[in-house]
């Protein structure tokens, strides 16, 4: 490892990739369906109590007004069977297309807040604004997560979405995905 | 996919796991080797331009201290060849253990701020404090980055990680690592 770059405008900002994809959901009032979705691969647990959830959203994304107004949202994840819909969802913009329809999207919506969810996530948060928080570029939209939906049968025994149970969408950039290896191991504290 | 709690206290809080590894070192003045690591696995992306990074910490973390008090840190990504050593480095407090002794850590130094670094990474950032965002029991501590470290042989042509290059170390949570599976498959926007 050496050092390869200095100061200079990032043009190559993967290095911490791959993510799980986080697609947000949240209702557009204006559109006929009223939902709609993108993917954040720039996304975080933030706090166990109370439990927080952060999403980056640059201010270019049309779901960066629906979230700016207030309103509460969803994150669903998604298993890589769905990958060619996750990317379908970040290639199109909520501005010109209804996602919902154009997809042709099975909906749920929230039993706790008014947000809008995609059936074939194995897991999802009804999330209540918390909080936002400038961050160059994006803006760090922070959710307090009222209720989880969970596909049980993705989670072990200690409620881990394990790859011998669920095939996570992985995110690396330049459109390109992936999954886990079906393997894990586990490392005890010293 | 169904509800199955709803705003309680999540105990299980695993969804959007495995994550990408992000271990952070900052100068430790009160240790003789100067140097004290953690491994962060809520952290993120935040911003192209200027180039920002988050890691959050939770102020019981002797690391917390250090970033509180604004020095620079560097964040590495680690493969996953090296899961037992981040292991350690999570499982040991800096407050009683000089963590470059005890684990016979191969130090660098960075280029351009004043911040240790561990030899074996696969990629590192040097990062000036740029923000603090308290959330909930963590704070987001957001750096800029200005200076990368690569093992170049570890990126594609496009300077991404595919998993053909480094077998990424990923946590899932409960002590369990893993690594992406080996391939990728592009999805071009529609």
């Amino acid at each position: 490892m050496k050092v390869t770059r200095v100061g200079e405008k990032l043009r190559r900002y993967y290095h911490y990739y791959p993510g799980t994809v986080a697609v947000i959901g949240v209702l557009d009032p204006k559109k006929e369906s009223r939902a709609n979705f993108m993917p954040a691969v720039w996304n975080a647990g933030l706090s166990f109590e109370p439990p927080l959830f952060g999403v980056a959203v640059s201010p270019k994304r049309h779901t960066y007004q629906l979230l700016a107004e207030g309103r509460p949202f969803s994150v669903m994840f998604f298993p890589y069977e769905k990958a060619e819909l996750v990317a379908a969802l970040g290639g199109t913009s909520g501005r010109e297309v209804d996602k919902v329809k154009a997809f042709g999207l099975e909906l749920a919506w929230g039993k706790v807040l008014e947000v809008p969810l995609i059936q074939g996530a194995f897991a999802a948060y009804e999330l209540e604004p918390f909080d936002r928080f400038p961050t160059g570029d994006h803006d760090l939209f922070v959710g307090r997560v009222r209720a989880v939906w969970e596909d049980e049968s993705a989670f072990n025994e200690e409620g881990v979405p394990t790859p011998d149970r669920v095939r996570a969408l992985l995110y690396y950039g330049r459109y390109l995905y992936g999954s886990p290896a079906p393997w894990v191991q586990r490392i005890k504290k010293p």
